[in-house]
């Protein structure tokens, strides 16, 4: 029997995703963010959603840029402490001793400790209402070689990716092998 | 040591969407996405991305409206089948046994048998390039009561949803709880 829930966006999984951007002085800023993800194959680009009131959105309309990393479940409590506090008053890569590092492509850094980062340049956006949605032209992505496995391909396994649930807002991590794309399928 | 992947977007994790739309005359269509996600808040949004070949884009722009329903692990073949044909020359719901159901609030279809679906309403639509992203309003989300968990939220574990893994092109499932969003980070 179903149910209604109201008018609530409750796409699973959603994402975790830790947005970089320059502050206005220069300094390096990252927040966490879930309203996200891939959004065109070519040119590839990947889309993220922020609030008109966060640092990181202001950051990303005077730069144009901004990276988006891919946190591993290892680092959920620095990862949950840039969605807690504010770039306008805290030194978030000093508190968590977390290192950034310069993108050689587009305007914003990125956190040196996570395995996977794309560096993106602004390409298109929307004032949706509450949030903005931003999407980037991926210029670079960057990979850990210890993430990388058969075929040149990422392993999520090693990767170890974090998945939100909207509904409950909890972390949680990726399960079992399902099933191949494009395979599974056949002979219905 | 971080290696260069080239310009590819690698958001971690993908979800498992599948959309349902009207076709010109009237038949139901169900095509499989991942590349999508939340994309605000108030007003409740979510985003599709798919190429302008497809006969659910298409139906898109006629109708200005779509479902997307979170098919559970136990769907896969069914739902990699959605991906695997087009709806300009079979009849997916046939070939699948699922049930299409009109939606009472949008001009779109949604499958019965699955546990979770959102009925959107078409606001904003940006052509990136092979891609088109449609941002939808939800107007409503409907859940299966045997997903519904504590204080009526959806139970993650229960709805079983599917992990698309872009760069091996991979579903897995979701796997165990890592922490508390707004409280993992508390006392850094």
């Amino acid at each position: 029997m179903m149910k209604s829930l109201g008018a609530k966006p409750l796409i699973y999984p959603a994402p975790v995703l830790v947005v970089g951007t320059y502050n206005k002085n220069g300094t390096p800023n990252v927040m966490t963010a879930a309203w996200g993800g891939i959004c065109c194959s070519q040119p590839p680009c990947v889309s993220v959603s922020l609030r008109k009131v966060t640092h990181s959105h202001n950051n990303i309309l005077e730069r144009h840029a901004f990276t988006i990393s891919i946190p591993s479940e290892k680092h959920v409590k620095e990862v949950d402490y840039f969605g807690l506090v504010t770039g306008k008053t805290a030194e978030k890569f000093a508190a968590t001793k977390l290192t950034p590092v310069k993108s050689k492509l587009v305007d914003a850094p990125y956190v040196k400790e996570f395995l996977l980062v794309m560096e993106c340049k602004l390409v298109h956006k929307a004032d949706l209402g509450l949030h903005t949605l931003f999407v980037g032209e991926v210029i670079d992505a960057k990979a850990d070689e210890s993430i990388i496995g058969n075929c040149g391909a990422i392993d999520v396994k090693k990767l170890n990716p974090m998945v939100f649930t909207p509904d409950t807002q909890d972390y949680y991590g990726v399960g079992k092998f399902v099933g191949k794309v494009f395979s599974a399928g056949k002979g219905i």
